[in-house]
C-alpha cells in the first residue's frame, strides 16, 4: 500500500500498516515524537492501519492543538483506570467498577460509573495522584479488532457495555484498547503510551446522569476532567473558570441588586431592582441620543395586539412553540407581542407615503414575550419577557445600502462604547440553488451586493455565509469577544423582503405608481435583558461611570462632618449625578470597604480639611487598582464627573 | 295651613295653597317675579299645591341657576308644542306627532319623537322660530291632577304616553301640563307662563333612540336643546362647545400625528405616532427628573405575573370585570398586569429591611391592561391598555404626613408646570359606623390626621368626605378645571394598610421586632394616555416649547437657501432640540401656513440676508398671536431656545 505526505511525497508501506509504520519509514526521530496522525482529514492513532492511498499527516507535541481532542480522551481511559485502582485499594473486586460512556469533550471529557460507593468530590485529588503515577508509568496504549462475542466475553462482568456491544451495528470493526491492565471499548484514537500524556490536567466535578440520557434508566456517576498541552494554559482555563464565576451576571445581579427573578412573580419574567432599572435607563437614553441624531423617530406600542396581526405576519403559524397562549376579548382573538415589527408596520401604513418621505425608521422600546422551555431559562440572557431596542427601517431599494450602512455604523459605535471592540461580522446570503427565497432576483442581487460593499467599508472582519439569509432577506450577524474571550452572538440587522409584501405596503414613487419599501430590522444590543447580562459579566459590575448604578459615596470620616457630605451629595443630585452618604455608624476604613464590595467607582471622603476648604479626598476604582487624589476642590470635582458623565467616558 | 319663609317667618294660607299663593300673600311685586320656588328644598312650580309646614322660599331672575331645570324643562315642552304646529303646517293632522319622554338634562333638554316624516337638521331653526312665538304668545302654564282614566283617554292617539301612563303605580297623582292648545303628560314642575321663560336657548341637533332605550323598540327622533338664562351664558356655551370641538383630543391627534388606534391591532390599544411618542417622553423624562430629586428609586416590572399574585392582593376576586382573560404557561396562570402594585410589593419583600432603609419609593412607568367595555372606549382617555405613573412609597407610620405632603406637593409641581393652577382636593376619610375597614383604629387615626394636616399645609381648596376611604385606607382625589372649565378627575393619593397585611410585608424596628410598613399609591398624571388626552384638549395642540413634538422649523426663502437652513438645524439638533427644514417646492407663505397649521412654535425664516450675518428671522406662536424678530443673531436664539427648553418655559 502507499500514503500520501503533506509535501506530496509518496510513501509505499506494507499492507495494514499504521501511522506508527510511516513515521518510522520517514525517521526514527519522527517515530519517536509522533502522538497522533491525520489520515483524510481525521483524526487516527499510530495505532490504526491507514486506509490505503490515504493523505497522512504526522502530529507532534509542535501542534498541540490538533492532538487535544486524543490526549483528552486518553486522559479519560487514564481516569478510568484510575478509578478502578481507587476502589480496588478499599478492597473491591476488580468488576466492582462498572463504567458508560466517556466521550472526550471541549477542553477536556468525562466518564460515567456505576461504582460501589459513590465518589466524593474530595477523592478526585486522590484520582489525580493516581492517574499521575499511571502516566509515569509510561504504559503503552494498544489496538486489537475483535468480534462481538470476545467484546461481549470481555465485558461480561459490565451490563452498560454488554448492552452498548449488543447495539453496535456490525458494519464497523469492534475495538478494543488496552493500556495496562485496563481494557475499554472503545474507538480510539489515542495516545501511543501514558507517558506522552500531558500532566496539565484536573478533575473538575461529579454529577448523576442517566445511563443513556433516559431519566427511566439508573442514575450513573459522572466526572469531568479538563486537559490542556500546557500548564499555562490550563492555569489561564482555571483563571478564566474563576473569572466567569465571579463575573456570573447572576451572581452579580444579587449582589449588586440589578434584577430579582422572582419564582411568585414568574420565571423568566425578571424584576429590575433600582440600580438594574438605571442600568436600563442610561442604555436606553444613550441609544435614544444616538438614534436621535440619525434621524430615527420613537413609537409606542402595546403589548399584545390582535392575533389576525400574527396570521398575517405569519409568525403565529411559523413560531407556534414560542407563542404564549392567546387571550379571548370580546369575540376577538389577542396574543402577547413576540416582535414589534407588525406594530411599526401599521404605523407606517397609518398614512400615504411619498418617495420623498422614505427612509421612514421607526423606533422602540418594545417589551415582547416569547414562550421558552423552564429549563432552558437562565438569569437575564434567557427570559420569557425582553425589551428589544428594535427599529425597523422602510426604505427605497436605492437607499438600501446607506441605511445599512448607517445601522453597521450605529452598530459598531454602540459596541465601542462598551469597550466590545473584538467584533466579526457574518453576512447570510441567499443559496443560488434553493427556491425558498421571497423578494426579485433582481432586488436580492441589490441588496446582497449593498450589504457586502456596507460591510466592507466598515473595515472590519467579516464572512460571507451562502445559505445562511433568511427566506425573507439577507442579513447580518455580529459576534462579539467579551474581556474573557467568549463569544457572544448579539444581534442581527435583516432585511425583509416578506412582510412589507404581507402587508401590502407601499409608497407612490417619483413615477406616481406604488412601490413596495424595503424594511430593514435591527437591534444593536439585541435586548436590553440580554445585553445587561452581558455587560455585568464584561465589567465584571464595575460599571465605568456613566453606567455605574450607584456613582459617588461621600465618606463622613466623623458624625460632625455629616451635614457637609450631604450639602455635597445634594449638589451632585441637582447636576443629575448619583450621590449618597454614608451615614451609617461604621467607621471610616468599614464604610469604604462596603463601597467597594458594592463597587461604587467614585469614594470621597470628607473631614475637617475638606470642609473648611470645601474639599473632598478622592478614591476612585480604576481597572488598574485605585487612584486616590487629596484635597481636591469640590467644584473642579463636580465639573470633571458631570464632563466624564456627559461624555460617557 | 302654613307654611315657613327663608327669613323664618310663618305664613298662613288656606288649604291646597300654591307658591303663588305664598308669593301673593308676601306681595303683588313678588307675586309677578316668581317664576318657581323651593318647598323643602325640592325645585315646585307656582301651580303645585305646597306640603303642609314647608320651607318655601321664592325663585325669580334674581337666581337664574335654581331656574335653570325649570325653565329648561318648559322650554321642552315649547319644543314639543312649536314641533306639533310645525307638522300641522305642512298638512298633517294634531295627532300625527307622537312623543316619547322629554326630560330636561345638563344645560338643556330633549324630546323624544315619533314623527310623520323625519326632521331635518335644517329644519332646527323654523322650530326656534316657531318657540319664539310661542314665547311671544306668553301662554300661561296650567297643572291639572286627573285620573289614569283620564288621562288615557287624554292620549288616546299615543301609544308611548299611553304605555308610560299604564305603567304609572297609582302611588302619585298623575298631572297633565298645559300651554294653550298643547298638553303633555307631566310631573313638572313649570315655569308659570311661556312669556317668563328666557330667550337664550338654541336646538342642537337630533339622533336616533330607541324608545326606552330597548333595542328591539321603535326607534324614535331626539331633538337637544341648550338653553340658558342670559344670551350671554348661551354665547359662552356654545364658544365653549366649539372649542372642545377644536381642541378634541381625538381629532387633533389624528391631524398632528400623535396617536392612532387601529382596528386591525386591537380596539383600545393607542398606537403613539412619532409626535405623541415625543409627548410622552417629555412628560416621563420631566416626572423622572422631579422624581430623582425626591429620592424616588426607578424599577421595571413584566407586563404579566403568575395568576396568584392577584389572587393574593384581591384584584383577581374584588375587580374581576377588568380582567383579561389568563394565559396559562406550563401547568401555572399568568394575566396581564391590572396593577403595579404587587410587583412593586415583590421588590420590596426581596430583602430584608430595617427602619433605617424606610420610606423606599419604587417608581415605575408601568404599563397596565384592563378590560373595558368596548361601547365605553375613547381615544386616549378612555383605553384598554395604558402607561401609569405609577409609584408606592413604604413608609414607617411616623413618616406617613412628610411622605403624603411631598406627594402631595409633586402633584401640585406637576400640575402648575402645564398651567393647571386651578386644582381642588377631596379628602375621603372612613364612615365612623362602617365595619368595613382594615387596619387598626389607631392608625386610621394617625393616617386621617396626617392627610388632613397634609393638605391644610398645601393651602388649595379641599373638602372632607366622611366614607369616601376606600376600605384599606384614606385617599385624596384631585379635581383640575382646563382652560374651557371643564372639571378633570386626575389621579389619586391612597393610603394602604390592607396590601401590606395580605403580602406580610414588614421591616425591623428601632425595637428589634418586625412591623408593617403603611403604603402610598400615587401617580400624578393618572395615565399617560388620558393625561396625555387632557393635555391635548387643554392647549387646544398648541403645546409649549419642551412639550411641542415640532420645535422648529426652518422656512428657506429659496432653494439656495437650503443648505443654510440644514446647517442651522444639523446645530439645533446637537443641542437637542427638535429642528426641521422645509425643503419642499412650496411659496413661503404656504410653507408658514402649514407651519402655522401643525402648531410647531418656532418658524425661523431665512433668506440672504439672514445667511450673511448668520442670522434668523423669527415668528412665534404665543397664546395671544404671533411674536415676530427679525434679525436674531442665531448663537443667540439658540441659547435661549436651549434654555427655555431646559426650563420647561
Amino acid at each position: 500500500m502507499h500514503v500520501t505526505l503533506p509535501d506530496g511525497k509518496q510513501l509505499d508501506l506494507p499492507e495494514k500498516a499504521t501511522a506508527l509504520d510511516a513515521a518510522r519509514a520517514i525517521g526514527p526521530r519522527l517515530a519517536q515524537d509522533a502522538l497522533a496522525a491525520s489520515a483524510n482529514g481525521d483524526l487516527v492513532d499510530l495505532m490504526t492501519p491507514l486506509p490505503e492511498g490515504a493523505s497522512v499527516s504526522l502530529i507532534t507535541k509542535k501542534n498541540p492543538a490538533d492532538a487535544a481532542p486524543v490526549f483528552r480522551h486518553s486522559l479519560g481511559h487514564v481516569m478510568s483506570q484510575a478509578v478502578g485502582e481507587f476502589y480496588r485499594a478499599r478492597g473491591y473486586g476488580p468488576e466492582a467498577v462498572k463504567r458508560g460512556v466517556g466521550p472526550a469533550i471541549e477542553n477536556g471529557w468525562y466518564q460515567d460509573f456505576d461504582l460501589p460507593e459513590p465518589l466524593r468530590e474530595e477523592d478526585l485529588p486522590e484520582i489525580e495522584r493516581i492517574m499521575r503515577e499511571i502516566i509515569a508509568r509510561e504504559l503503552p496504549f494498544s489496538r486489537r479488532e475483535v468480534s462481538k462475542e470476545e467484546a461481549l466475553a470481555q465485558f461480561a462482568h459490565d451490563p452498560y457495555k454488554g448492552e452498548l456491544i449488543r447495539d453496535l451495528s456490525g458494519d464497523e470493526p469492534i475495538t478494543l484498547y488496552q493500556q495496562g491492565d485496563y481494557v475499554d471499548l472503545c474507538r480510539g484514537p489515542h495516545f501511543p503510551n501514558t507517558g506522552r500524556l500531558p500532566t496539565a490536567f484536573k478533575l473538575m466535578s461529579t454529577s448523576g446522569a442517566y445511563w443513556r440520557g433516559n431519566e427511566k434508566n439508573p442514575i450513573l456517576q459522572r466526572v469531568y476532567g479538563v486537559a490542556f498541552a500546557t500548564g499555562k494554559e490550563l492555569d489561564e482555563y482555571l483563571h478564566n473558570l474563576e473569572e466567569a464565576r465571579r463575573r456570573d451576571h447572576r451572581r452579580l445581579g444579587k449582589e449588586l441588586e440589578l434584577f430579582t427573578i422572582d419564582p411568585l412573580v414568574g420565571k423568566g419574567l425578571p424584576l429590575w431592582l433600582p440600580n438594574g432599572t438605571i442600568l436600563r435607563e442610561e442604555l436606553t437614553r444613550f441609544l435614544r441620543e444616538q438614534q436621535f441624531q440619525r434621524g430615527y423617530q420613537g413609537v409606542v406600542t402595546p403589548n399584545i395586539g390582535n392575533l389576525d396581526l400574527w396570521r398575517t405576519s405569519g409568525h403565529y403559524q411559523n413560531y407556534s412553540d414560542s407563542n404564549f397562549s392567546p387571550i379571548t376579548v370580546d369575540d376577538e382573538q389577542y396574543m402577547l407581542k413576540p416582535m414589534n415589527c407588525p406594530f411599526h408596520i401599521r404605523i407606517y401604513a397609518s398614512k400615504p407615503r411619498s418617495y420623498r418621505d422614505l427612509p421612514v425608521r421607526l423606533a422602540e422600546f418594545g417589551t415582547v414575550y416569547r414562550y421558552e422551555q423552564s429549563g432552558e431559562l437562565n438569569g437575564l440572557t434567557r427570559v420569557r419577557g425582553f425589551t428589544q431596542d428594535d427599529a425597523h427601517l422602510f426604505t427605497r431599494p436605492d437607499q438600501l445600502k446607506k441605511e445599512f450602512l448607517d445601522t453597521l455604523d450605529l452598530t459598531v459605535l454602540v459596541l465601542r462604547t462598551f469597550g466590545l471592540t473584538d467584533v466579526r461580522f457574518r453576512v447570510g446570503t441567499r443559496d443560488p440553488g434553493d427556491s425558498k427565497y421571497v423578494g426579485s432576483e433582481e432586488n436580492w442581487n441589490t441588496a446582497e451586493a449593498q450589504i457586502i460593499e456596507a460591510t466592507e467599508e466598515v473595515g472590519l472582519p467579516y464572512t460571507v455565509e451562502p445559505g445562511d439569509a433568511a427566506f425573507y432577506g439577507p442579513k447580518l450577524d455580529f459576534v462579539v469577544k467579551d474581556v474573557l474571550g467568549r463569544e457572544w452572538q448579539l444581534g442581527t440587522i435583516q432585511v425583509d423582503y416578506n412582510l412589507p409584501e404581507r402587508f401590502d405596503i407601499t409608497y407612490t414613487g417619483e413615477d406616481g405608481q406604488d412601490h413596495r419599501p424595503v424594511m430593514i430590522h435591527r437591534a444593536p444590543f439585541g435586548s436590553l435583558e440580554r445585553f445587561v447580562g452581558i455587560l455585568i459579566e464584561h465589567y465584571g459590575g464595575d460599571f465605568p461611570l456613566w453606567l455605574a448604578p450607584r456613582q459617588i459615596v461621600l465618606i463622613p470620616i466623623a458624625d460632625r462632618h455629616n451635614a457637609y457630605a450631604e450639602t455635597l451629595a445634594g449638589e451632585f443630585k441637582s447636576a443629575g449625578l448619583r450621590a449618597e452618604v454614608d451615614d451609617s455608624t461604621n467607621r471610616m476604613n468599614a464604610k469604604v470597604r462596603n463601597a467597594e464590595l458594592a463597587k461604587i467607582p467614585v469614594m470621597l471622603v470628607v473631614g475637617d480639611r475638606e470642609e473648611e476648604r470645601r474639599e473632598v479626598s478622592v478614591r476612585e476604582r480604576t481597572p488598574e487598582g485605585h487612584k486616590e487624589r487629596k484635597g481636591v476642590p469640590f467644584d473642579e470635582l463636580l465639573a470633571e464627573l458631570q464632563e466624564r458623565y456627559r461624555t460617557r467616558i
